[in-house]
């Protein structure tokens, strides 16, 4: 096992990464501080999990609710589900609300115990490969509203995260590449080490090699880790971790929540800024070319859907989180392991890119 | 015009008290640092007040947002409405949410800014005697669940408190009441010299005399405001500002939110606290017939609606925020002026009360 820590400071946690982790009951245990737990899943992870979790909680009175899986479930109206649930059984402001599943659940529980009697302590059970290495770090919780993705929520941190990587055994091949699409990120921002490793390994990640995910997850939750350390509410730097999401945050909205995966979204979408950083002049042809078969080779998509124009484009990212006074910023590449967050790009690229991409 | 702080290290913020405050365009303006503001009022205080608040936002990008008035509309689907509209009008992280009403507008409100985007500016502009004596200040937000009341909600402060008392003027006589029963509860939970005050002034209060109400806001914020800046998450003493409110809230969840007003709950519940308070020998019983004698003449319920029994009582208690492994906690009186928060009582004067009172 291998353990990495967030550090902020009264607030740092622990995020523990290896094989068999569900069966380590102490590293769930030593985190709950009161004697009830509400663990949260979905149809999909419960059948397969949730059992395992029970079995290491006997000596806590444990409670459970089961959410439908998928993005278009993840809103106001089911996380009063969870509210529901925890009045129902009369857990009190010491209660430990436990996420197990995937980024949907995790955001959506995160955001329900931020808000239970305003903020009970949560845990992280991350089972897909893109809550591992990205939405169950960082303390970013919320839900979609059909005007916008993540667009309530809260900034609100685990107690601990604890992924076992045996849990991407039953992940199918489209969540793998999810989740794959999140790494590559990390590579493409801040990373050029950890991008070269990708160029060479990426087959193997898609190929369930064990050694190659513990190592990816590894990586991305250190970069994911010290990411968050520097700039917790994303007054700056944080914002580089949404490469790739502006473009797939409408790509998600515009084509109905689920229809996507949201890391297939945001494959496309990094192809979208790679294009347009191509058009800046600020990375190479090669580079783009490059980066592009990276996506392409972890079985992502690497163009938007046809129902995507550039008009619903430009409308849905009017309303993107990093708009600042009616000016779009992106995140865009300077380089390869370079990222910055930026106005400052001519809109007749942008427009270019919508037009290339949004036919 | 006084001027009281809220004294929280980067996040001190003013509460101004006065007369024509409304007026004064740069109290609101000083305080608005985007040009987006949305302001979020009821269909009582709208037609009242909103554009004399337009009015003093000449420069700004204005929105409005008019939900219905009562405390049933203090939920997360009427949140919603707030979201939505943010979202209609493209505003982004720098809009400042604007409060413009009771209780319940201000609470919602808080929330919805809170959570929009994972928290955006807001402004409380409380125009009624319960907001601006208790509510607007201290930054609980949230909304009730039809299981139990506030149990939905964020810790998150206003940039500013801006209570005109000239809006008390179109205040009804129910209203009026309501507010005065949070004021009598500073009296009694540490404000002996106020105590002997609103003994002499109660009169005063209900015929709206100027001074008097002016008097009673400022003892009741600087009350409010020492109160938050010790214990601003309520791990302690925060929670003493809950005299009658687990009774109270028992009465508004178990009748339905809206059809008593919350002071109203609150008057009855403080009458509830002081029997208890009895009979546990913690205060003579000329001081618990004072005690009610002064709700009483602040033209409030000393005893809840008859549709309250002392099951209903106990079952809706028990998932009172208060409530810690199990064990009910509540607020009661060991003097005048002198509030404890205790589990320390026999649950035979427990139930003798709740017998004495849920008829």
């Amino acid at each position: 096992m291998k353990t990495l820590h967030v550090e902020l400071g009264d607030r740092r946690y622990p995020i523990y990464i290896g094989a068999s982790l569900l069966d380590q009951a102490e590293l769930l245990t030593s985190h709950i501080h009161g004697h009830q737990v509400m663990l949260v899943s979905n149809e999909t992870v419960a059948p397969l999990y949730l059992q395992r979790v029970i079995d290491n909680l006997k000596d806590f009175e444990v409670h459970q609710v089961i959410l439908p899986d998928g993005e278009q479930y993840k809103t106001l109206d089911i996380t009063n589900r969870i509210f529901t649930a925890l009045l129902e059984t009369r857990c009190d402001r010491s209660v430990t609300v436990v996420a197990l599943g995937g980024g949907v659940i995790g955001d959506i529980t995160g955001f329900a115990a931020a808000c239970y009697q305003r903020g009970v302590a949560f845990i992280q059970i991350p089972t897909t490969l893109l809550a591992q290495v990205d939405s169950s770090v960082g303390g970013k919780t919320g839900v979609n509203h059909a005007l916008g993705k993540n667009m309530i929520g809260a900034f609100y941190q685990p107690q601990c995260v604890i992924a076992d990587t045996d849990t991407l055994n039953t992940l199918d091949d489209r969540q793998l590449a999810a989740g794959i699409a999140e790494v590559i990120k990390y590579g493409l921002i801040r990373d050029k080490t950890f991008y070269d490793w990708l160029q060479r390994h990426v087959a193997d990640l898609s190929a369930r090699d064990g050694d190659a995910l513990s190592h990816a997850i590894e990586v991305s939750c250190q970069n994911k880790a010290d990411v968050v350390a520097a700039d917790e509410l994303e007054s700056g730097q944080r914002a580089l971790l949404n490469l790739g999401h502006t473009f797939g945050h409408a790509i998600e909205t515009g084509t109905g929540y689920g229809v996507w995966l949201h890391g297939e979204a945001v494959g496309a979408g990094m192809a979208m800024a790679a294009d347009l950083s191509l058009r800046e002049g600020w990375i190479s042809i090669a580079q783009q070319t490059e980066i592009i078969e990276l996506i392409k080779s972890a079985k992502l998509p690497v163009t938007p859907p046809l129902e995507m124009d550039a008009q619903r484009f430009h409308e849905l990212m009017a309303v993107d989180k990093k708009v600042l006074r009616g000016v779009l910023r992106l995140v865009l590449l300077k380089d390869i392991g370079e990222a910055v967050v930026s106005s400052d790009f001519d809109p007749d690229n942008l427009d270019a890119t919508l037009r290339e991409y949004g036919r």
